[in-house]
Formats: structure tokens, sequence, C-alpha cells
């Protein structure tokens, strides 16, 4: 049966393309307020995908871009796992255009420098091509299968890459409409091209911004410079404090809740073979700046960080101005693991600079938010599943991994529907997301549509559902 | 003899006034090439202002900004003292427009809060009241005396406000037509509304820019933060590093030429009485931020500084983004004293810099200059002269001031025409040079003017000149 379903994909791969490359037009840039139409146009293109598919599909308004919600296959409750499939078709925005190889919505077809045919076109990776191969993968099982094989609901949002101000409060409103046993995101990548991976957890995230305040107006240099506190010394000294020599953040409390790795995890991950030399040399780096005597990957996905992603103060233009600033602001944000809770670490932060300013400064600090990390339980029904449909298409066992950054919407599952989360996804980490030249390879598109079918294919088999 | 001229310019101040108001009603910014046209337009009105005083007045242009050289009064050699006084036509740009009370080149007279009668305008006070003062004081030896009392050149500059490109060449190329015995530069300040000042010493300027470059792109902070090093980290700790706690920059021989503070200095600038809880807190300040254990004057005038004017690195824009960037940079500027040599103290910065590099960075220096300090010796005859002329009008002894910012003109007549300076000026301190609202107090018009009658009067009894 599942071959049947495979042979269709394969012959209809030149057509599902087409469709992506369509979908890959629309600029939906959702950070822009000048694209807002576009955003509408491309969740209406996705909402029209899925019902040419079989769903019973909706364009649902909100403050910021709407919201699809489509349902398909059979009733819920029937004795069969109900699936709810979750991506986002709004992009990134393209800038710097003048680095871009080709326009940046103009989808085409490339050969690489490792000779693989590559999608490149804004959006392909993240997260256009990846929702793509579900729905194809759905497709599939219509026009070969006889219909979509479980109860599947999909959910796609229009602001993941602004962070999602309106999803919330839609789960909130609609948790009724959204039932489901589990949630599939697929915004992931492979280990790498030849190995499929389910990622195991996900580094959470916090952001604080903190404006140091000394002189109360910008002064001249000479005439003030000597008695004149400047915010700039103060911001960089307490910035420098933040980390010592081995790269250990020196919050108190940051480190509560951080649990060694366990040994069957590292384990597993140091049989991953990453070949730590060409990951550094890829970011022109020779060594690993993190704590010292962890791996890489100890590094990247098992241990928070403390980055300064900005910082600003005084005269930053052309050429010299001999100033001495009133102020001086940096963006800070962190990357939590295990059990670390967002509102502490925003407080020790807190704590840790008003410790440190000097006579006559003040700090203000603006809150950008923050969300714990997450791991999964890995094992029962619905992950098995995966792994045997992963097997079956790539002949290898999908790694179990790691992820450095974080996605929000798994913890909004879970708050606000109760749902666990498989995270399988078939980008690749060269894929430049969020960068010039996003390619997707036509090898992932392919592979993930036939990884979906595999696996739908192995969900229908479950008992499950009900609820 | 002196008091006739005295009276004439008394009852010649409101025209006075309406010439300076002429002269402030010039745009004459000289950063701005938009400006150079009404650069060019106060060029010519200074030397038509100074024509009409009696000088022979000639604009040369330069490849920047025109020079305005007028020589008047009695040939030199003629046992006289031959005076070079220098000002500059140019302005600092107006912006933030939105912060000005009225426009800024519509001057008008207002009373302050101390019910002062104020000039209001960019200019005000740097430098075209000042430079008036000693036009209207030619004026009124012209009108009143018979002549200019001594053999006087004018030399006005349009390109102070941005680093004075033209005036070094100017100086070589035209060493003989400049020749003089001492350079009278009014550009400083007063003590206070009641007593007069001559400079006695400058601070010296050295300009470093640095970027430190660590990662070779961009990155995401969720992918590679942890392993990525990020430059502002690194630029942090070793800008964090340019200062104990007690204030002295740390960089190795950055006090080598710096000596202490000799006692009757120090006595003398004890004695000026300073409000230090004053100065401070005009700035928002209750303590110095400077060298322990040193006074408000003596961090301000006879101390070096390292100040970091402006840092940039990664996102600053609104909200947050989660970058790691290649790059981060800090423009750095130190006010020298003493014998400390510009250059010196540009290479144990940058060695200061390149030690502290961890692995994977490195560092770029982009040099923008420097000029030493200068002290004046002071005594002599033309100081003498000086004292006597202030003391005659202020009823009191002029304060021999420091200034804590940079005037490298005089470097550059020391150097290409050998001459000394006598530093002289009616401004004061809350006149906000370079801020919005710029002044000029009436009083320190009218002083000034009266000031240079009694020093030029002072002077034609000297000994001199043949130079």
């Amino acid at each position: 049966m599942v071959d049947r379903i495979l042979a269709a994909a394969e012959s209809g791969l030149e057509s599902s393309l087409g469709r992506l490359f369509a979908l890959l037009r629309i600029p939906s840039v959702s950070t822009d307020p000048e694209f807002a139409s576009r955003c509408n146009e491309a969740a209406m293109w996705c909402a029209e995908a899925l019902g040419d598919v079989g769903f019973d599909a909706k364009v649902h308004p909100t403050s910021g871009h709407p919201m699809v919600v489509a349902h398909g296959g059979p009733p819920a409750g029937a004795g069969m796992p109900h699936l709810l499939f979750y991506g986002h078709y709004d992009v990134q925005p393209p800038d710097p255009l003048d680095q871009w190889r080709a326009p940046p919505f103009e989808p085409r077809i490339e050969k690489d420098e490792r000779g693989e045919d590559i999608i490149l076109a804004r959006g392909a990776s993240d997260d256009k091509g990846q929702l793509m191969t579900f729905i194809e993968a759905c497709r599939a099982w219509k026009s070969a299968g006889g219909g979509l094989p479980l109860p599947i609901t999909v959910l796609l949002e229009g602001e993941e890459e602004c962070g999602s101000p309106s999803l919330e409060p839609f789960l909130e409103a609609h948790a009724g409409e959204l039932k489901a046993d589990v949630a599939l995101v697929c915004d992931t990548a492979m280990w790498n091209a030849r190995t499929p991976a389910i990622t195991s957890m996900l580094r959470g995230l916090m952001l604080e911004e903190v404006v140091i305040s000394a002189v109360s107006r910008d002064l001249h240099s000479g005439m003030f410079g000597g008695p004149a506190r400047n915010p700039i010394h103060v911001l960089a000294r307490i910035l420098a404090s933040l980390h010592d020599d081995g790269g250990r953040v020196q919050l108190p409390g940051f480190y509560d809740g951080v649990a060694e790795l366990p040994d069957e995890i590292r384990r597993q991950w140091d049989a991953l073979g990453l070949d730590e030399a060409a990951y550094l040399g890829e970011i022109g780096l020779s060594q690993p700046a993190g704590e010292t005597g962890r791996s890489v990957l100890e590094q990247l996905w098992a241990r928070p960080t403390c980055d300064v992603n900005g910082i600003i103060g005084g005269y930053t233009g052309k050429g010299t101005k001999t100033v001495i600033p009133a102020k001086a602001s940096a963006k800070v944000s962190f990357r939590l693991v295990g059990r670390q809770d967002p509102r502490a670490i925003a407080e020790t932060f807190r704590a840790f600079v008003r410790e440190r300013l000097p006579a006559d400064c003040s700090a203000e600090f603006i809150r950008h938010g923050g969300d714990p990390a997450i791991a999964f339980n890995l094992g029962g029904p619905y992950f098995e599943a995966a792994r045997k449909g992963l097997a079956g298409e790539f002949g290898t066992d999908a790694a179990l991994i790691g992820c450095g950054g974080s996605i929000p919407i798994v913890g909004s599952f879970k708050r606000r529907l109760g749902l666990d989360s498989l995270l399988i996804g078939f980008a690749l980490d060269d894929d430049r997301i969020h960068s010039p030249n996003e390619k997707y390879d036509v090898a992932s598109f392919r592979h993930g549509i036939r990884s979906w079918i595999r696996i739908l294919g192995e969900m229908r088999q479950l008992e499950g559902g009900g609820s």
C-alpha cells in the first residue's frame, strides 16, 4: 500500500516542486507591514492547496497575520491517533538583497558546489519547503491511498519570524477545535544529508535589554573628560564580568536547574561523529568558545549561554566625535536548558547589573520575553512510528539530536493544548536560513515527502486517539 | 586715550550687535557640503567687515573652505609687537533642530534664567561672538583712536569644526605673510561671568578606532551560541581592562611624560574655589569619575584620559534579533597632558588590544590622528599686557586656567609659524557650545570688546616686534 503511495509521490515530484515554487513566489515577509497583503495571499494559497488535498480548510483572521486551520481524514475518535501538523507560511526578510545570487522570490533549481540540486529562494527551507513535504505526502495518500489515513489537523501560522504574537491567544480561543493526540512540527534539520533526525530537546530563550545612564546629557570629552562618568565604560565592565575565563556564566544561580548530560545521551551524541574542526572551520573558528572541556555538541545542545546580541552607545558614524554619551545599551539573550526558569534568569541578571553600578549610574531594563527549554520523552508509540518511517526511507536509524535554537510553539502546544510534539524535519545546517541564498535540497524535499508518507502509514497502524 | 576708545565702543554697542547678528544669520556649517556656499558667504562677510575697519583683507580659496587673511595697522617691524589674531567663522551643525527654543540662524536677544541678556544662535559663542569682540575693538580704535594701534594680522578659517584640514598646508604656504610675534586665540572661556581667564594649558588628543572580528559571518545564536566566539564579549573585556578601579589607565607606558602638578599651580587652581558639587551636579553626577584622590580641576586640566566615544556591534534596532555578529567596534580617544606622545599612545593601545585577543579573533585599527598637549610659558611681556588689560576691565586678576579640550591650531602656529599663543576668551562654560540653544552673554560680548581695546593699548606700549 505504502509502496503505491510512494510511487505516486515519485511520479508527481515535478508537480510537487511546481506547487512549492508557487508558494515560494509569494513574498510573505511577516515583520514588514508593507507585505501584510502578501502574507494574506500566502495564507489563502495554503488553504486552497489543503482544500485540493481533501482538507476542509479555513483562513482565520487575527490581529496580525491569519491562521490557516484545516481538518481532514477520518473523523477523530475513530480509534486512530489524531495528528496536529504545524508549519509557518511566513518568511524572514531577504535583506541584504545584493548578496543573493538570484532574486529571493524567484525560486529556481541550481546545482550547488556538492553537485546536488538545490531550491534557491527565501523560505525554501524555513519553512515552506518543509511544510510542503507534509502537504504533498497527504496529496499522495489522497491520490493513491484512497484518502488521508488518519484524522489530521493542519495549523499554519504567519508570524513565526516575528515572535508569533497571535499564536497563544488563538490556541486558547480554539483549543476545542485543535484537539489532537500529538503535534508534528516540521521546522528542524537532519543530522546530515544521509541521516534523518528526531530532535529530542530544544534550548529555551530569554531576552533582556539593559540601558545604562550616567551623565545627564551627551558631553564634550574635552570639557568634561576625566570627571565625567562614561556609561560605555560601565556597560563594558558589566558585560565583561558575565563570563569567567572558562566560559562559565557568572550570574548567581544561573546553573540552577542545569543537569549534567546523562551518560547515555553523551554516548549517543559522541557516536554521531561530528567533525568538530569542520563545524568550527565553517564559521571561521579553530576553537569552541563555550565552557572549557565540553564538546561542541554539548555546548550547543545541552549548556546554557549568555550572548550579547547588540551593543550601542555614543557616536557610531563616520569619522570621530569626542563625546561622552549619556547612555549606552545592550541587548542580551540567554539560551536555556533543563529546568532553568526564564523569570529567575531575568531577576539574577538585573540584580547582577544593579550591584555593579558605580555612583551616579542607573540601569533600565526592557524585558523581551522568554521560554524555558523543552526536552521530549523519547519512546512511546508516536515516536516509534516516526522512527520506523524514517528508517524505512533512509535505511539508517534517525539520529536523536538536540537543537541549539528555540521553538516556542512547542511550549505553547503543551501549555494551551496539552500536546507533546515530535520534531522531524528535513532541512540541513548549511541551508543558510535567515541569510542570503537560502536553499533546500531537492533531495530533502523528496525524502521529506516520502518520509511523511511512511510515517503516516506507521501511525495509522497504532491504536489511539479518542481525544 | 583708551577711555575715548572705550566710550566709542560703548556708544556703538548696538551697531556692534547688529553686525554680529548679520554674521550669525549666515549658516556657515562646515561639515555639511550643502552649506559650502554659505561658508563662502561668511568668509566674504568677514573680509568686508575687516575692510571696513581699515584692514587690507583677502579671501583665499583652499581645497576646502576659504581662509580670510587681513593686515592692518602700522607696518610691521616698527618697534611694536606684531599680533596675529585667529578665529573661525564656521559653526557646528545645529541638529537636533527640535530642541532649539528659536531658529538657530535667527539670532535674538533673550533674558535667561539668571536675568542676563543672552544672544541665542548657533555660533554665538563658538566662535562668531568671540571673533567679533576683537574686530569691534579694532573698529573702536579706528574710529576714536586714529587707527589700529599695532601691526595686526587677522587669520580666520572656515574648517575648525571639521578638523581644519586646510590649515597646516595654508600656514606652510603662507608662512612669510603670516609672520608675527604672538598669536591671539579667542576661543576659550572665562572662569566665571565676573572673572576673566588666560588659558595656560591645553590637553592633547589622540583618536583610534578598533574593530574586533571573530566568526566569519553573522550567526544565529541558537544554531551557534556556545561554540561561537562573540566579538562583542571580546571587545567589552578589552575596554573594561583599560582602567583600574581607581580610574587609572592601564596601558603600559601611558603615564610616561605625565608630571605631577607643580605645587604652585595646584595652589592657584585650589584658590579658584571651584564648587565641585555644583559642577558635577550640573551634569547629573555626585562624584568625579577620574583618578581617585585628585580634584576635579586636576582631573580635567592636568590628567590624561581614555574615553570610549562610541561602541557598536550586532543588532541595535527595535526589538530583538538573536544574532552573534561577526564584528564589534569602538571609537576611543585619549586626552593627553605633559609630554605624552600621541604616536606612542597609539602603539601601546594597539599592543594592549592585540595581547588580549583570544583565539580566532583579529583586530583592525583606524588611526584618526593626534596632537600633543600644550603648556604655555606664562610671564613675558605679551602675557603681562594681557593681564593688565583684563584686570583693568574686570577689576580682578585673570584666573590662570587649564582647558580640558584641545585646540590643535595652537600647535600648528608653533610648528609652522614659530608662534606662541595667548588664549583669551569671553565665553562661559554654560554657553552650550555644540548643543542646542547655544548662547553668548551680551555682557561677554561687551566686556570682550572693551578688554581687547585695553589689551591692544597695553601691547602698544611694549617694545617689540621686528619679526
